[in-house]
């Protein structure tokens, strides 16, 4: 049976990977009169009273609502809001598995940017955040960032920001590999969209100056026609700004590689005209940019995926948990890009660095540490960022 | 402690009455893969071909959203989405333990009739049913109407028909004990609001034929001005249409009051003027229109109120579980009226002729037989009724 079937077959038994379970025996007329009427009464009127109160007397400070509107589920692309809630149900029993939060899959029926706002908005007082979900670029960038605005609970897009995390932070470590620092690397990355741009930002919030960024024409200069906007913004923030060549002429004399794009674009030749050193992170999903061993094959130092077939997987499952985990924590309002940075270092230093090397630049999702340690220094970002309640 | 105080406490201490539960473990890059990816791409694929299959590869079959706007939670009135939470957790709590339907709190921060039919439009592909709570007549009757008519699952609007579901099952077993037939039955009912005009809707289906009605004006008749869309149903259902008097007056020779209005609208000498043998269902609460004394001591031969502190309660509690079970059951697209008449009928079928007495019209909510029984008669309807999937 291929990883499908069986798949397929553990779904149909499992009929929901979650369920909604009382936190309280109900027995008796008395157990009901204090969980419901009338007893439930008093608490509605405290939080009539201060709507803040909602964190003392419901879920609300340990809940988040995971949506998605299906346009770009997995590789599967836009596939609409009832075929994204398997995956939906996964990512909420991760971050009960992970995290101890409870996540409620929400998969919507429309595409419409603005009617995704306005509704995310409506369901706010329920949650204790939002976890945007497969939502394709630019349009998640949109939203994400007037809900960003618009709420005081932590709203954050796993595609963007998950995987700059993650990748930041195999970078962080296959740094201290390579004896390297931010400020000295030139960085080639492929992909522009919601991942592409969450990377390059948080790569120059690490310190790097040197970027050059490919969309599926070609690199990203300031006389390009037909960027998007978060092209645009891209373009404000990397130098140089000027640069036409091929992908293969960006690769010479580069020290990091960062695919966010599509299978088969980087060969080993290409990997062989970096710098000594070089760290390529091929993370194309399922099919890389390059495979993990012609990578290898063209002199690279540090390689890691997508894949958990092989050494060095990043995967958002390390981020995200802990992120609102330590959100929750401070009971924060947002999701700062410093608490972003200090979740990607956390996750780095979860290796002590005797242990690091090329095949063990990032830990295990089942790592039990990584959790407590992105709690801990996510927590205390948030409250260095005042952004607590 | 009073019971306010007693419930404020344990409210704290729970921070939430229910939590979202992963029903299998995720211990391994295997198990991982199986429920996440790659694995979950499999169902994902199949439901995008059809939709239906999310009934068989995700919790859609057994889901249950329990929305309001926090117009009119309990007593309370109009509180907002944030205070109506403990309320909607509470529901949800109730879902579980008494039929193991996973149930989710949606609170909207909108009070718009159209915004709340088009958030719950886009919110239906993640969950099996619709449970509406607490939201103000008869702006209620209108978003219950336009969702049922859009949806293909379940829409049911608990303060609506539950009440009038559970009040039936009481008047069914109260006649057992009077020997009438609701043929023949003279019905005051006080409230036109949400409960008032489905009872009376349901009193019709159950074969009552003269029922007076009365909102804080008078009487509903047929040249009065300023009666709702509602109220202007029920006069198109109800015989006499042209009584003016007052409510005493109606009560003379009538068989059966129901109240879902306000406190102290009822007298002993008013239920002294009743045909013998008259049942008297005060249920406004927490104080009724007549205590359930002073309506003995009028006369009546069966009292039944919302109150937990006297005999035959009559509780939402014993409908909404069954209800959606049932509807799931026989995967139902709609909930009937002849599906809630069943329901009713199950209901009062609980106790035994044998064990009926006027002090036990309705069984409690903790006799674990009612829920099994509605299942049976309500997916067995729902086939009648041609409303399966």
């Amino acid at each position: 049976m291929t990883i499908y079937e069986e798949a397929l077959t553990a779904h149909r038994n499992w009929r929901g990977k979650i369920e909604v379970m009382s936190k309280i025996n109900v027995l008796s007329k008395e157990d009901l009169s204090l969980a419901y009427t009338p007893g439930v009464a008093e608490p509605c009127r405290k939080i009539a009273e201060n709507n803040e109160l909602a964190y003392d007397y419901t879920w609300k400070g340990n809940s988040v609502a995971v949506v998605t509107d299906g346009t770009a589920v997995l590789g599967l692309g836009d596939i609409g809001p009832a075929a994204a809630l398997p995956v939906m149900e996964g990512k909420a029993l991760l971050f009960k598995e992970f995290a101890g939060i409870d996540a409620v899959p929400i998969c919507l029926d429309t595409t419409d940017p603005q009617e995704i706002i306005q509704i995310v908005k409506a369901l706010a007082p329920t949650f204790g955040g939002i976890n945007l979900e497969d939502i394709s670029a630019p349009r998640c960038v949109e939203i994400e960032r007037a809900l960003i605005e618009a709420l005081d609970i932590p709203v954050f897009h796993d595609d963007q920001h998950g995987t700059a995390v993650v990748v930041t932070a195999a970078l962080i470590n296959a740094l201290k590999l390579v004896k390297k620092i931010p400020q000295n690397l030139k960085v080639v990355v492929s992909g522009t969209g919601a991942a592409g741009s969450a990377i390059i930002k948080m790569l120059i919030d690490l310190g790097v100056k040197k970027i050059i960024a490919f969309n599926k024409e070609g690199a990203l200069h300031q006389t390009m026609e037909n960027a998007t906007f978060v092209e645009k913004e891209i373009l404000e923030v990397i130098t140089p700004k000027d640069f036409t060549g091929t992908m293969a002429e960006a690769f010479v004399g580069a020290d990091v590689f960062i695919g966010v794009s599509a299978p088969n674009l980087v060969t080993k030749e290409m990997v062989a005209t970096m710098n000594e050193g070089s760290i390529v992170f091929p993370m194309a999903n399922p099919e890389p940019e390059i495979t993990y061993h012609e990578a290898l094959a063209g002199g690279a130092a540090v390689v890691g995926t997508g894949r958990s077939d092989y050494p060095n997987q990043i995967n958002n499952v390390l981020a995200f948990p802990g992120l609102f985990r330590g959100a929750f924590a401070a009971e924060a309002k947002k999701i700062t890009p410093g608490m972003q940075l200090a979740c990607a270092h956390a996750i780095a230093d979860t290796i002590p660095y005797s242990e690091l090397n090329s095949g063990y630049v990032i830990p295990s999702a089942f790592d039990e540490n990584v959790v407590d340690l992105i709690t801990l220094k996510v927590a205390e970002a948030a409250r260095k960022d005042g952004v607590t309640r």
